[in-house]
């Protein structure tokens, strides 16, 4: 933890506690929430708000879901900001692209510009469903799992939030193999960054061991997955609460044909869940499960 | 309810329940999520993803919350796009300023457009709070309200929210009145689309009745109110689930001085809040309140 109060994902605020048994003075643990800086090349290209801590795999995570990057193998570096002078350069991630991504970069800057310009703020479902709909292939069915691994997962992840135990006011999403491994997990006030997180983390342990063969492009969606046994294929997400589409669309870009959440998904997501391939579970709770999309990855069900 | 699917706020989609009963087909109510777009004169402004249901709100309440609009006053039409030939029409929103917000209304889209290019979704809150801080008054202590009232509005908001009966998808909120009246409510797959509904619908109720005497400008921070007993005065605002800083920022443009909230703060909420004169509660379950700011705007805290 820093002396920095505002990276700690944990602060301490005073709080007046009111019961029957009256009012006490104490102090809470609160989220921390403060803007994060992401750069390409030294230029802005988002600034999100987020939970400080694993910023770098927010910043990969979050780059793979608006496509900039592909792959680990599109990283050259993804580095908190080191200008001396910059007086909140631990809420700036400075990424440096390598090949194709790197050559794009100022096309990848000009056309954020355009996509803010005119949609003011990048946030059109149909038109998202309907360029992933273009260049992503659908999940195809390749294994099942049982129902006990599905309903065993939301207490794996409770297990992971330990800040949420702290303040309840954090959400968490946690990426498992198929053989129940547990590959990831984070922590965020915002729900698309606890999973931006998870998925950038498994991106970086990829990037930080080295390009695997590089079996990537337009026609790969499997840009986290690994196979050499150290972690496990990233077969399955849980996530904490709701699924908007957001949530299916990240997955659907890294390759994860698994979602298990503990509460309701709206419309959009389960379209897309159906369009991607995804099994997307609802209300995953004690025993019960809803399979919306997809069930027959689920055995017997 | 329209024939359309898309407008309606829930939709059926089609489940398979996994319990220890075995598996049932059968079909799920799920919280519709389509993107709206929030056009000024004729010009995309934002593109927001939300529930239908309350989009003339919604976007007034947007409005407000981006300081396009201080007042009703500003507000000469918001209307649903009825160009004939638009196949989704039903999802824009046209609105047209009058008075300086119209004169300034080329202004501020490029200002819009100036600020998603530089931070790209405009979410930095450290922007946002200095510029509040600098051009909007703290909300003074002017009445105090006492715990039972604090500790209602829970449950009459839950009362409210029929559409999270149906499908326990969506983020209710609800504006009332410190002598206990209901003035507005709404649901929402987006948290701050419920709280931008609410104060939108106090807004264009303010606006059908006809401009009041228009107590409005930088100095004032109460847009929303109305002293004339038909609506009372928007003195709380309870929310379901946690809160983050947008959602102060939120309450403190519409001058409402109370927030109550079921789940938990993050630490910028509580940092603004305090900066705002509001008084924060979280955690509002049962008998139990946290009071994290300004606890003297109720009795005995």
């Amino acid at each position: 933890m820093s002396g920095d109060d505002d990276l700690a994902p944990v602060r301490s605020v005073a709080v007046s506690r009111v019961s029957t048994g009256g009012v006490t003075r104490g102090v809470d643990a609160a989220a921390t929430e403060e803007p994060l800086d992401i750069r390409l090349h030294g230029r802005s290209f988002a600034v999100i708000m987020r939970t400080p801590g694993h910023d770098r795999a927010l910043a990969a995570g979050f780059l793979l879901a608006e496509r900039v990057i592909r792959s680990a193998e599109d990283v050259g570096a993804i580095e908190h900001c080191r200008h001396p002078d910059h007086r909140r350069a631990h809420h700036v991630v400075d990424v440096f692209l390598v090949g194709d991504a790197a050559a794009c970069v100022t096309a990848t800057l000009e056309a954020r510009r355009q996509l803010v310009a005119n949609s003011s703020c990048g946030v059109c479902g149909r038109a998202t469903i309907d360029e992933l709909r273009r260049d992503i292939p659908a999940l195809a069915i390749e294994w099942t799992v049982d129902v006990p691994f599905v309903r065993s997962l939301p207490s794996r992840l409770r297990a992971t939030q330990t800040a949420f135990d702290e303040t309840g006011g954090l959400h968490g999403a946690a990426i498992f193999s198929r053989t129940a491994r547990l590959l990831s997990s984070a922590e965020d006030v915002g729900r698309h960054n606890a999973v931006d997180k998870c998925i950038g983390q498994l991106l970086l342990e990829r990037h930080a061991r080295g390009a695997s063969p590089p079996d990537v492009g337009s026609d790969s969606v499997d840009p986290v997955a690994s196979e050499d046994g150290r972690t496990g294929t990233a077969d399955a997400i849980a996530v904490s609460g709701r699924v908007a589409f957001e949530i299916v669309q990240k997955a659907w870009l890294a390759g994860i044909p698994l979602i298990v959440a503990v509460s309701a998904p709206t419309t959009l997501a389960v379209d897309l869940a159906a369009e991607a391939g995804i099994t997307l579970v609802g209300f995953a709770r004690g025993d019960n499960l809803n399979v919306y999309t997809h069930p027959q990855r689920i055995a017997g069900v």
